[in-house]
């Protein structure tokens, strides 16, 4: 895997705060836990509200957080003045959620001037021992002049 | 369009059972509106903690809905004792998801024994008009022998 | 569906000879049958050399034909000066490809200015007949100031 | 990656076989290079004729080898009378196919009893250096009781 340079060092002071501008992400209780150049890692704790029918979490919140785990990964590399927007992903569950806790993590698989492409997984924790429940693909635009935090109208 | 011929009379009671039994579609204030042979409408109000950053409704609550209806359109052409699972999905936002009301409506595009391919989109309501907001492709496969409400373990 | 207006009113010619300048095309007997402003069909009469082991047309010539009809679909919307680059795509094989023709139809979901969304579906033929054989979602960027023809190097 | 246990022992030449049954292999030059437990690799030389309007490889000549090479790797661990169908994938074309040489290689994800999930990714060889072309995921679907060389009709 490449390694990536941050084109803002302040690139993970930048992520932490748009996170928490999120009010999705505090409504299923979903934590940032690392980022770095190119990488992003959210955790995602239990709750009976975020389950479907069968009692495993509901597809759409995994799909949730790695789609915020892969934004995020792409936002890292994004010069300061740009935001980032999701135009697709095609996701993969490979066995349902089920366990204590969920983690996301995605990775930068290209960062251009335009569009960023991105894998994240999603990982259940059950008894401390991690599964792979979802693969994915992602790919993001570069917003350019238009910084995440900007007022939206 | 072909017209789908549901293989469970009972098809419209059972999806409306399923649905409810879903905790996150309450957590996010989703309302199954119609189930039809092949075709599911889920509705989702705005609400503030559904946003991400920018103020739109968060990508993955429109891959939640999406999901929902593509699963529930699906089930409706399944036999009684049978249930079903999302295989995979791939999704493109087209515009973000602003204004009073999301709409997702999930179609069957083939109902076979194993797999079934949906097509579901999502729009936008705002001041009264719809706009599509994202489309997608959905594999689903039908679990044969395990009914929807059969206790998991 | 919303109906488009071509940037270029000469935008048929520059789809044709693009279409001609394809090797491949040509390669798999791929014929440039309609272009329209945001629509393309592509026919591909039957030929022993294009099937897999199955004797049905290889999933990857279906691909081939999906993908250029979804391209010259997107690329009829541009403006003289600009090309189209495929960013990615994901294809639902609903039935396999058996008959003395295959057709494939490019429709433009959405033509932004950077991003253009396609949805494009193959149909074998046999007997006449026409079954929806691959559904599929394409999205494409637009390289401006960068015209097809233009020497690659 | 977790290793894989072949259910054949007689994989290798059973995919072999298959794939030199493949005329559509053998139409663009295609050559099975590596056959593993659940890992395929295929090589692609450089023809003019396989080229797009800009002297790339065809988008979907590379989609061609991502899909055989990950069928393949799927099929490697199916039964013996079990062959194996392409039910979606999904790709992503991060850089266009340049060179003397393109490489397919599918890793198998998961082998279920019915499905399988493959990534697949495909690199150009230009002066003897690899770049990452197209990343993708497949999803296939085993059919049993029906070997890869039965007889179709």
């Amino acid at each position: 895997m490449t390694a990536f340079k941050p084109r803002n060092p302040n690139f993970a002071a930048r992520v932490r705060d748009s996170f928490g501008r999120q009010p999705m992400m505090a409504h299923i209780g979903a934590e940032l836990v690392t980022i770095e150049p190119g990488y992003c890692e959210i955790h995602l704790p239990y709750r009976r509200e975020l389950t479907q029918q069968h009692g495993y979490i509901h597809g759409g919140v995994l799909a949730t957080i790695i789609d915020s785990a892969a934004g995020y990964a792409a936002f890292s590399l994004m010069p300061a003045e740009s935001s980032i927007l999701t135009v697709e992903y095609k996701l993969n569950i490979l066995r349902p959620g089920e366990g204590e806790r969920m983690i996301a993590r995605g990775r930068v698989l290209k960062s251009g001037r335009s569009l960023s492409v991105v894998n994240a997984d999603a990982y259940a924790v059950k008894g401390g021992v991690e599964t792979l429940c979802v693969t994915s693909i992602h790919t993001l635009m570069a917003l350019h002049g238009k910084a995440d935090d900007a007022p939206v109208r």
